[in-house]
């Protein structure tokens, strides 16, 4: 994609706090960091992204996201900073997996292809970032999945249509944030490259 | 490079808290962000970059810096958590730009081309990423600076010999957190392709 072609992509982005894994590898819910909504909602509105789902069943941990929402949508944060609203404005909270596939399916009137995020390289089903940036920018709709914790639960993994390469540089270590990684896919995605 | 060339690549990065402006552009120093550190250290690790450059002039916040090295690499962090440690090792203070590139200096044995990084496209003497990234696999010595709060004061832009493209995608907003600039600048200019 070029400058000239500033086209609405069908795009979107979901972080889930359930089901997830902790370093042992067992499956866990994780609580609500503040930063992952900030960093990632910026980093979404950058590339063009049309929703930023979060996705935790715990009603408790729903209001404080919404309670974060407010604060920079309605409340003080939205006179002292903008920007950080512009980006929020595309958060929405969802309960579950099927909640969230049923609200981009009804958005998009099609099921799009979900992809899931995995920083290790035992997953069949690996879609390059060349060929979904290709199909993104043939109009093709796409829903990426990011783990918070130790990373997304095998049957989250296993419920999409394939997943997205791990991240690496030199070496073996790929130890990064969620922040981090959802930056970088889409940048790898949707960014403009110069 | 691909993943038969794992060399060592002469790639520094660091995180200036002085002198940076905020969003009225004024010139001021910033304080300690805990993600800044652990993010910005995980993604030089992943990607192979040799040293972490964390530059205030401020005691109090050298020493809380350090305070939280110390957790990770001799405290109870490094037995919780040993990838964190593997990223923080990366990590040393400087007191300012002077003494930052004296650093840099000494151990390259050569002065490295020092590239700044800014959300606006305002200035001249912008290197490409392609371009970098083929001189980093040619074996040439770089630095990048990055601005924690509203970005890089103009002093340390000019200070440098060029900078690095605004990151953008579809639209006009690029607000991207500090920590998720940084993880995409190295992508670009040392992530694997695939």
């Amino acid at each position: 994609m070029t400058e000239q072609e500033v086209v609405k992509v069908k795009v979107d982005l979901a972080l889930i706090h359930f089901p997830v894994v902790n370093k042992n590898q067992e499956v866990i819910g994780s609580a609500v960091t503040n930063l992952d909504l900030h960093d990632i909602a910026r980093a979404a509105k950058t590339y063009g992204v049309d929703s930023f789902y979060i996705v935790t069943p715990y009603k408790d941990q729903q209001e404080l996201f919404q309670e974060l929402l407010d604060h920079w949508l309605k409340g003080h944060g939205s006179e002292y900073n903008s920007n950080r609203g512009e980006a929020l404005s595309l958060v929405h909270i969802c309960d579950d997996l099927n909640q969230l596939f049923e609200r981009v399916k009804e958005k998009w009137q099609e099921r799009p292809t979900v992809l899931a995020t995995c920083a290790k390289r035992k997953h069949s089903k690996i879609w390059s970032y060349p060929l979904v940036r290709q199909r993104i920018s043939d109009g093709e709709s796409f829903l990426i999945l990011l783990g918070t914790a130790w990373g997304l639960a095998p049957e989250v993994i296993e419920a999409g249509d394939g997943i997205l390469p791990p991240i690496s540089g030199l070496g073996d270590y790929n130890h990064l944030s969620v922040r981090s990684a959802a930056a970088i896919v889409l940048d790898r995605l949707l960014g403009r490259k110069e």
